[in-house]
């Protein structure tokens, strides 16, 4: 942090900041359309795994490309987000149990679940510095 | 809510929802990648307002495409996500005073800003009731 709005948040912070949480959203491009769902995720070493309904359509999208994974929080002084861009792939049977000591919660509950591994190709992360919305309705001239 | 661990929300149940939070994330698609961003964004009557500095890449991309918005939250027992289907339109300068009154922050301070509208085509939403990690590392074969 520094005097800046906005700080780039290294590497190790932005890890740091992915293994405390557990909820983030998936980004994807399906049929001219974008979507974004939220996904109960886990850190994996420098992977992120996550659980997905066998059949679902998340999972079919996930298997053929390239994704982009966001998680952020905030509180009344500041924000932060971090941006994982990477491929994603199934975890056959044999390497499915990578899940099983890790707080990984499927949304939906369903007895049958694939487990999907994120491969980051690039990791990102900001913090925002926010302002009281009054100080913003009339910006400041002398900014 | 139901016996069921999905519920779909009513309209009206989305909306209140809306209402209530002030950071979701934007969805969009550009360059062949899909991109998911934080954003500030408060209800006005039925239509999503958020600012965005002027010249954003972000600016560029809500200028000429359908978006998708997501909010969503949790506890320890309950998660819900809404999301918003639409399109988004820049503001001109007499309408930019809509944004005024609302609590609606950016996230990078900048004197030069835009206000960009979403009027949505679609909004959908669910909760989820979350289970217990422990119960789902070992699913119940009664299921």
């Amino acid at each position: 942090m520094n005097g800046s709005p906005v700080t780039v948040l290294t590497d190790e912070e932005c890890w740091e900041l992915l293994r405390t949480h557990e909820l983030g959203r998936l980004g994807f491009h399906l049929l001219e359309q974008v979507h974004v769902v939220p996904i109960n995720y886990a850190v994996d070493e420098s992977t992120l795994l996550f659980r997905t309904a066998e059949g679902s359509k998340l999972l079919a999208v996930v298997m053929h490309g390239d994704v982009v994974f966001e998680v952020d929080d905030h509180d009344e002084d500041t924000a932060w987000s971090v941006i994982v861009r990477g491929s994603a792939q199934l975890l056959d049977e044999h390497e499915e149990h990578r899940a099983d000591n890790l707080p990984l919660r499927p949304w939906v509950d369903n007895p049958k679940y694939n487990v999907v591994e994120i491969t980051p190709t690039e990791v990102t992360g900001r913090s925002f510095r926010l302002h009281r919305p009054w100080l913003h309705m009339v910006p400041d001239p002398e900014e």
